[in-house]
């Protein structure tokens, strides 16, 4: 690809040889040819680049280098967003080889649509249906009566439950989980979680614990993405949902009854109790956990190991375990490490009112 | 099914026509069809029952909804508890085919006993023993000389280790790990974490760090159930336990040399590291966190995210990182959010004292 | 093997009879013949080995045994040590057909080395080459160009993705997942997250996401080993990369671009954002997590639970959320206990200031 057609797919300014022909984009410390794209795009790549022998770079604007360093460059004002255009055009997706691998099973009324890829020992339900265009890897498990939509990217080792229903263009990396059974028990009369809620301590025992079946299905949205290990368990009666576009990423829970929105982007080993609800545009950091049956509005953020125990409104930034407001959670951070401080303007102030008090006496 | 049967089987009061024939339940809001079930046992979904067209629901005693609206009701006094029934009259269990696919292997020692179901590309091991009636998913792989009991339930890409031991009607849902090795590594001198554990500082370095090797077992007991992605590591020279009925969540750790009792409830990602003995009917609740070697008492409850780094008595209710029993945690919270206050207060009292003792000198 | 033999490999102390030959290694309580070697090395242990009928142990320094009890014993100085040498000695490795299984699909230009063993069900991509000795599990996925080494140990289930290097002698456990795509997307503007980590509040939305593709790949040194269930994320154009002999535990997710220096321990449910740099000898304890783009220095020991959100210099020992110096967090959990008596303290003396405001006002 030439650097001018990567400029003009950057919509970016090019400075120098347009006519350079770049086969990878690499860190400047990994370039081996004039056919690599150098991406320098913040203090520390650029340091690299003058050693690095490369040709072309992508650089950040207000970031200069040496003139005569390079021969082309492309400066962008965004680097991160241009990150999105630059791997799009330079992906290397995994391989799969086209058509159904003859080690496939496929149960007789399974549909499939066209220029679908099977990998080998992939095992496709009975009444099952996948859309055109979707890759599905090795070792996957696809349940009875589940649909998958078209071109999705199903990876190896992953189970699809029966029943589940999963939109286009949806991504599942190595071994992710939807459609296990929800986590759901209960003893015939009120417990010790009811009781510890309740009162604080525990007076009654769990003797007996049954089970409540999970029979809902999972339903996820076009263009939702879920990270390796992941998992998200079936409703109880209904659907456990992921809307549009919701990003997940690695060994993450998503409880039973959960709903999730739409343009949410949700970390690693995050935990979402059962029947939480989850706006549009939510961002969980890593590590967050949310209690079952929360609400977490549209567009706030948590932050990275939050343990959530209240209801979050729309737009809110919470942190801390439990999690508060921002603010708040900084403040309390300042205050506890101020206490030495205070304890020690407490002695002081002790002594000072004993000597007022002395005084007073005599 | 009628209503009357539904009814007895729940041992509630009918109201109505007990001849209904129902054939699902369903969330007020899906139904579609008079044989729709509809569960509206909480405020908000008796809400969506005048709108639903349901002829059928099952309500929770003392709320009402308005004469005539439903053709026939069942009205139940603990709703939770009566969706174990529920759920299980209408349960949709995974589908499996009878009888041992043609494409799993199974190694010429192997034992099944009598209807066990085995499905594509499972794998089972030399003298491998698998009971009678129990369901093998797809991909699953069962280890040499492992012994899986009667009426299990082993889900898609389930991993069971050598040796493994597994009780009957056990639970196994997508991807479990049982029987991996421990993590546990030494070097030939103290290393980092004991100087740190002893002094606070890192006077010692790992340079050299050996593997304990893993030659104990798993031991799981009748009735457990484990999540999608758990894993519980072998034991170093005996077992790793899990008690009878205990049930596990998704993305659980249990480490090597763990003892769990009966009739617990783990909730999501938990982590239990090595050698901890947890008692009976023990609830962790997400995300929780107990450092190796400690003890948990019988009925003790821990609160979604405490990090446990103390011994836990007996039906105690612990909460907070570091974990300590919930009043203590709740007091520390309220009083932490009272610091900003007692700042001012300290400021003030300076200042009245500094008063004082200006009054004093004149 | 004679228990003077077992002593040599110790480099330990023998007393009794050293031609006892033993062929388990096991707990006291689990002895159930003369060839039973019973490890009691501490004072629980040793308490049951009266009534083990054990005829040979191996005891701790200063941990007597009344005289005759044994016919044999072994007393090693460093317990733990010794457990790495028992457990070679007398090792179960997992049961591995040699040679490779007619059900395994390997792509017609994979290369394999000699001795290798590939479990059913595996599955071998295009160019992979996996070195002599190397063992591959049952439904193992190894994709296009992987590079394995030799002497490796592979377990079911678990995906290697396309280009990922791994070294020699690595252990993979159950269900590993290395090389999915790193949680990497962006906002044309500027997003919710960078606004809330400017200002604190949401004052953008994140209307569209877009994907940065992985393209680099993971590379994992030698005698590496990673838990069941963890994932390694591939570098967004680099490699994510694991230095020699790091152990990680089961559940532990890396990010992309993650460098993790040599020598390391990792333990269950750690997560290790994108971009960040760990040293060499590096310890997290449990449940861990370290934000993106940080910094943890050499023989850095992070205790159980700890969420970082700063970098941490060599050899420092932290604990807390937010992390801090173990010293300053052992120091605010003892301020936070005394806040209840600060409290008490402030009332009674605002009480003080008052009678002698009270008085001078007189």
């Amino acid at each position: 690809m030439k650097l001018q057609e990567i400029a003009t797919a950057l919509d970016a300014h090019l400075v120098g040889d347009g006519s350079l022909e770049l086969t990878r984009v690499v860190h400047p410390r990994d370039v081996r040819a004039k056919t690599d794209l150098a991406l320098a795009m913040d203090k520390e790549t650029i340091a690299c680049l003058a050693e690095s022998g490369a040709s072309a770079a992508v650089l950040t604007a207000g970031l200069a280098v040496p003139d005569g360093l390079l021969s082309g460059q492309i400066v962008v004002s965004r680097p991160r967003y241009a990150m999105a255009t630059l791997t799009s055009l330079f992906d290397q997706p995994a391989h799969a080889d086209p058509g159904i691998h003859p080690t496939a099973v496929l149960a007789a009324d399974a549909e499939l649509g066209d220029g679908v890829s099977i990998g080998p020992y992939a095992v496709i339900g009975p009444r099952a249906h996948i859309g055109a265009g979707t890759v599905v890897h090795a070792h996957v498990t696809i349940g009875a009566a589940a649909r998958v939509g078209t071109q999705c990217l199903i990876y190896a080792g992953t189970c699809i439950g029966d029943r589940v229903i999963i939109g286009d263009r949806v991504i599942l990396q190595h071994n992710v989980n939807i459609g296990a059974d929800g986590f759901s028990y209960v003893t015939p009369e009120p417990g010790s979680v009811e009781s510890a809620k309740a009162t604080g301590r525990v007076e009654t025992t769990n003797l007996d614990i049954r089970r409540i079946n999970s029979i809902g299905t999972v339903i996820i949205g076009d263009d939702v993405e879920i990270g390796a290990g992941s998992a998200v368990d079936r409703g109880t009666v209904s659907a456990t949902r992921i809307g549009r576009n919701t990003k997940i990423d690695n060994l993450v829970q998503v409880g039973h009854n959960v709903v999730i929105g739409e343009n949410c982007m949700i970390c690693g080993l995050c935990g979402i109790a059962g029947s939480v609800e989850i706006g549009d545009r939510v961002v969980l950091a890593g590590r967050v956990g949310i209690a079952d049956h929360l609400k977490v509005g549209d567009d706030a953020v948590i932050a990275g190991g939050s343990g959530v125990g209240t209801n979050v409104p729309a737009k809110a930034v919470f942190a801390g375990y439990p999690a508060v407001p921002r603010d708040r959670a900084f403040e309390q951070v300042v205050n506890i490490n101020r206490l030495k401080s205070l304890y020690n303007d407490m002695a002081a102030l002790k002594d000072r009112v004993k000597a007022l008090e002395s005084a007073q006496k005599t």
